[in-house]
């Protein structure tokens, strides 16, 4: 088994607000990031499959194929866009870094597994180079 | 002569948009930046100071005096906002790296000049790790 | 479950010394590192917790509070610091990398216990971007 | 137990060329990595044991020895040189970043093991820093 | 004047060798680099050019166009390419360091300079991470 | 004329103390950077000379030369060495960035001088990521 993982970049604007706070508790709970105007990151996201290298190509999957799918089912929707207001799956969930690297896997995983070939493994995803969260799916 | 740089980060949103032009312009010039909901990144911005070391202390500056300077002109102002909607400087002119470097350099240089010991030598602000501006003052 | 990481950095000075060896047997084993007055490192040191989003504020901990408890136990400790002769924990054994993560371990965890959200998951030490160590605790 | 992590780095050549295809099918799943002349990367190997810090050093292993033996069992053979022509691991495997993650666990595994203290955890191999295989061993 | 950056990667094979010279001088002054095989490394190309923001754009140029520069100027010919064998510059020139940053501005210089705006103020090439060489034109 | 640059990193431990200064004065200046102690960093110093670089060989000096040069002339005398306490210029001059960027300087600058190629340009020094001083000489 060999687990491969390729990086993505994408620049997203978000924010931190509970619809069912007062402003005043949205505030206090998330400081700055309770401006409703918006800040953003570039983000960082990293995703793993493990797999055998299949022994005619060496490859665990094709990084061609894992590009487009990170691009097709990620960075398509999500890159340069407002994750709150434009993202449905953060109309309801707060964009936290932690579910943002649980809704990448959603969005991916399906994908991969279809695929044949290898299993996702992980998804980490960097909010800024110092804050970074995790998901390796649900078992 | 020595140059002293300090870095230090900040997270906000911006777009792209000339009040002046129809969407369609503006979105075939400025392509997914026009998105007016806001996009973001976390910018570094590099400042450099030159200067002769203080034979006392050996500082070109102090730079926690530096860090004060940048905290109090540039992040208090910038960090965790929308540079379009909430950042005087950015109300008519276009958020550009380019523009944020110079607007950096016009909040800080009046401090430094004015504290008699380095002069302001550049202000560098990285958008990305792969797209950054540097202004110099107007000589 | 979701692992939500935090870094944080420190500048410390160490070396290593086994006070049961002659300076030979020091030399001989540490290098340079035997050097007793001492040489330093910029550490990072790498947090990670586990734990479920909460529905309400996305967080599986608020990073604030994770900030806090990093830079009330570790930082506010070991930071400027000569590890060997300022760090209770180094009196007796050698800050290698490795006790320094054991370390780090054990003056966070009781307190991420205590407050009933996450667990502590890894602590990682990053001596210099070469070299890291990393304690998942004694399970 | 303790995680100890120790990189390295080699510029070495490849390209990536299935004997048992035609030059038309070569470039079809390859594409520019199928160029003959072969392109190159900046590698960077990172090297991770585990085991108990001694008590006495305070060492899961001598960092020094394993700098050796990764100088020894891999950036001699591997280091300013062609993957495929001059490694023969390579001569009938293709010499992607999962295969190379095996070969550097085969050359380092038993010199590890045969050392008695620590044992080997993993390889990870970085082709450039947006692209990385890991592999664990068999088990 | 702004001065505005894009950074851009690619991956080349390269060897030093003097056809005037025996194998053994080639080895004694090149040492490792003197590989007939090729060894390979990831280049970053740090593209900057000075000019005056557009009050319309608040580009000095659009970095769309900058990105379509370096990539059909340079990319297009020198991405996973054997620099010796299949780069024209260097059939006859040593692919330095020093001469792939010359030859990378003598590629881009008169398109920029005939597009009018800005001009290109300096090309830096980093071998690895702890090497770069950086031309600045004649003057 | 091309600008060639090379990288080195070394560990060395420092503090700020004025003798001339009461102990208040010197902790109310210096801060953390008072503990007599001593704390440490991880220093990169980037070193760059300039010049043509020679038709025959392709380089502005030899690379490995340029190594022996920063390894004899700074890294033997300052790597894990204490520099208040070890290092001559240190005696009396407070190990600050800036006159760690002059001494660097002062010790490389006549044996690159003295070899007739390239000429010194600069010296940077990093103390961590987000701290610098540069000398370029004193004209």
């Amino acid at each position: 088994m060999v687990f491969l993982t390729r990086r993505a970049t994408f620049s997203a604007s978000h924010y931190y607000w509970n619809e069912a706070w007062s402003e005043e508790k949205n505030r206090q709970v998330f400081g700055k990031c309770a401006n409703r105007n918006g800040h953003g990151h570039n983000y960082t996201l990293e995703v793993t499959v493990a797999g055998e290298p299949d022994p005619v190509t060496g490859f665990v999957v094709d990084l061609k194929w894992l590009k487009d799918v990170i691009e097709e089912k990620v960075m398509a929707a999500w890159d340069h866009r407002h994750l709150n207001l434009e993202v449905p799956e953060f109309a309801t969930t707060i964009p936290t870094s932690e579910n943002i690297a649980i809704a990448a896997w959603k969005r991916m995983e399906p994908v991969i597994a279809g695929a044949g070939g290898a299993r996702l493994d992980r998804v980490r995803v960097y909010e800024t180079p110092e804050i970074f969260a995790e998901y390796r799916g649900e078992a």
